[in-house]
């Protein structure tokens, strides 16, 4: 939500050049509040002139909440010197994403400008491909050595503790940065100050590898309830954390995208309004447009049974009623299996259950729906008589009947057992079963169903061929 | 993902009776590990006479961790003296979800022995519907009055520590337990032991009502990166915590709510292989047999333009593609938009903005998918020249071609501004918007649809009606 009421305030205080009042309103509320003031209120340009009156360190924070496009267009508008500094004080994670998205010149011109050991931490950060959890965390978690005790970890930890991320958990590391352990502040609080660390830590620790997908570390958090997660390399060896907050962030990314792959609209994460309109008519148009192109097909399916159709036009007419059953049961299990492999209640391994399930899932909704449609079609004898009239001689209801039940509940089952195996399929192969989504799903069943309901058709009405 | 390692583990425990082996089986692992090893290897009265052996703290741990309808089964299986004492032990949230889902009696029969301090606690929770930041908050919190020092303040929290849920922020409470600032275990650490807590706590607080969504509770924890969220009444007094983990799986159950909605499968929360068969086939059944009742209208639709069919066949077999035009491009239009609601990137107040917006994306993409569905039908005079024949004469080319382009590009941006205005109409009503649902839309245009089609093929093509 916007704060509009901040709005008028904020180009106030930046009219009068009011120093104090600037520095007041950026230390007393919290810094995404004042981030999303300045972006409402202000052009990129006038938030810097805003910003500077502040300490850099405040810059920082109020600039991590920033939208990312809004991060990178003001990069733009500020000194080399000045971003340098701003990113020495950016959370080790946010600056390492900012930084992604930069292009490489200029990236490599703020870097420059960087100090030594920060700009070593983002060239080590930058190396992780997106979407993994090296991708996602941060270098800046506090830890102590094993052998010391609860005393000196309090009184090591105060100092640290300024520029931790978090200083709840602490990870306990011995030779070679190697991971042996994790204290929480909680512990070290409760326990008596001369116990020694290696006594107390935990030992059973749930790690990520650098390399796993964001999601497996965003799974591991919330299921023990962690506050952050230590990813380790392949030796043992610590080389960040990821917390809490970013996993929410992940969690969020990852629903959205979900979201609109079984939506059929591509993978559009920019904000509605802001993004712009051809980008979004691009992205739009060309799922649209493979959509369109994949169901001309049921234009040549339907020619190829045109005599079928001229001898009984009362057959094309239920075209669109059989289809969309498969359509719909189609999208509906791709829809539940998609969630299923997403939450970990399935795996693709377990395909054979799966198809058995929906197997006998797809008959029973297939019947269901195959005993409505053989009414209705029932329901031409006595509502739309002159329908039955072909050009060759009438057809009897119980036939059509027939055929439109038949049809209706092969459809139905085949658009269950297709939805249901196309996502399995697709995560079997490593790619994202969210792209088996509704429109897909729906799309194919429309073509292949044509088939089935004339070949239905042609086996139970004599003459029609 | 299960643990099947610890299966033949677990099971040789339980039947060698393996006291020590037992303990230290629940007490070295994390407690979320050992419910799910139990919950693999062990039938319900199985897993009682494995976690006996632990003391009753670290059973309640691990059973808050079994999936719900497990507990409820679990309750069954054991005295009515030692589920009042694994209560009395459990987290303040997680045994008041128990106790909701339990039948009343039973719950009575069980609250009864609970004691007093603990049965308060409970009945004055349940009291919060379903749904609300009261439902899931706890009263676990730990608290301070506002006029100690740092030291003292340290001192009493190391009394409170071991029975509250999170002790990383302290709630700092004036007469009648009145909100007025909080404190972190990181600034409490870090500041003098003299200072005073009210000039050290934060006083710009972020809190939600009770009666407020949970949704709102998580979208605030998100956005402000909190570990927790207090949670007040209309006189501000502090009446529980919302904390980070539980707005994880709030996260994640509202993520598949709008998933299943989205795809029409209506709302299966439960497990995919462990829900019973019957229960998932109802509520599968009655959603496709909704949209195939709706669905029927295409019949009705199409029986009453019989005469165009009659004399033009080619006509019917490009209904599919046109219908399927306007049911594509609602469902994306609706994905987009139920997921920007539902993110806050745009409000149901501005649906004159989405509205706009969606009519010139509506153009845009009608008019590239009617240039390729006008190119298509116009080779219909190349590739089946035979389908221009009509019983009354022949058809100009042209005129099929432009009655499919036309319709095709007026069918989708009909079914964008229905897939954008429905989500926005039923959000402005207070209902989900996620009901939207692609299958849903797409029903919706077929029908309509299929009379826009031929109404513009009775405009342009003369002697159809």
């Amino acid at each position: 939500m916007a704060h509009p009421l901040f709005t008028p305030e904020v180009q106030m205080l930046l009219a009068d050049n009011d120093i104090e009042g600037i520095r007041a309103f950026v230390e007393t509320l919290h810094p995404a509040t004042v981030a999303e003031a300045l972006a409402d209120a202000l052009a990129p340009d006038e938030i810097w002139r805003f910003l500077r009156h502040a300490d850099i360190k405040s810059q920082a924070v109020v600039f991590e909440y920033f939208p990312m496009e809004l991060q990178v267009q003001m990069v733009q508008g500020t000194g080399r010197q000045h971003m340098a500094q701003l990113i020495e004080q950016m959370s080790h994670d946010d600056r390492v994403d900012l930084v992604r998205r930069l292009s490489r010149p200029i990236a490599e011109e703020i870097l420059r400008l960087v100090d030594e050991a920060d700009r070593k931490d983002i060239a080590n950060l930058v190396r992780y491909a997106e979407g993994t959890a090296g991708a996602i965390m941060t270098t800046d978690y506090a830890w102590l050595p094993e052998d010391i005790t609860v005393g000196e970890a309090l009184d090591r930890l105060r100092l640290q503790a300024p520029d931790r991320e978090t200083i709840y958990y602490v990870y306990v590391l011995g030779e070679q940065h190697l991971l042996r352990g994790v204290v929480s502040l909680r512990q070290l609080i409760l326990a008596p100050r001369a116990k020694i660390l290696r006594d107390l830590m935990e030992t059973d620790l749930v790690t990520v590898r650098a390399a796993d997908h964001r999601s497996e570390a965003a799974r591991l958090i919330a299921r023990y309830d962690l506050l952050a997660i230590p990813v380790v390399d392949d030796e043992g060896r610590l080389v960040g954390i990821v917390t809490y907050d970013d996993v929410m962030d992940v969690m969020e990314a990852e629903a959205t995208e979900d979201v609109q792959r079984l939506g059929g609209v591509g993978t559009i994460v920019e904000n509605y309004l802001q993004a712009p309109f051809l980008t979004v008519w691009r992205k739009r148009a060309v799922w649209l447009a493979c959509l369109f192109v994949a169901e001309l097909f049921t234009f040549s399916a339907l020619a190829s049974f045109e005599h079928a159709i001229e001898k009984l036009v009362v057959l094309s007419m239920f075209v669109p009623l059989c289809i969309s059953t498969g359509g719909n049961s189609g999208s509906q299990a791709a829809t539940l299996i998609t969630r299923a492999l997403a939450l970990g209640h399935i795996s693709a391994a377990q395909w054979g259950r799966v198809l058995r399930h929906e197997l006998r899932m797809g008959l029973a909704l297939g019947l269901t729906l195959g005993v409505v449609g053989f009414l209705r079609a029932w329901g031409t004898y006595w509502f739309e008589p002159h329908l039955l009239q072909g050009s060759q001689g009438s057809v009897e209801w119980w036939r059509l009947a027939l055929v439109i039940g038949c049809a209706v509940a092969a459809i139905c089952l085949w658009g269950t057992l297709i939805g249901s195996m196309l996502p399995v399929a697709l995560k079997g192969l490593g790619l994202d079963p969210a792209f088996a989504s509704s429109p897909f799903v729906a799309t194919f069943v429309d073509v292949t169903g044509i088939t089935i309901y004339f070949l239905i058709a042609l086996l139970v009405i004599p003459g029609l061929a």
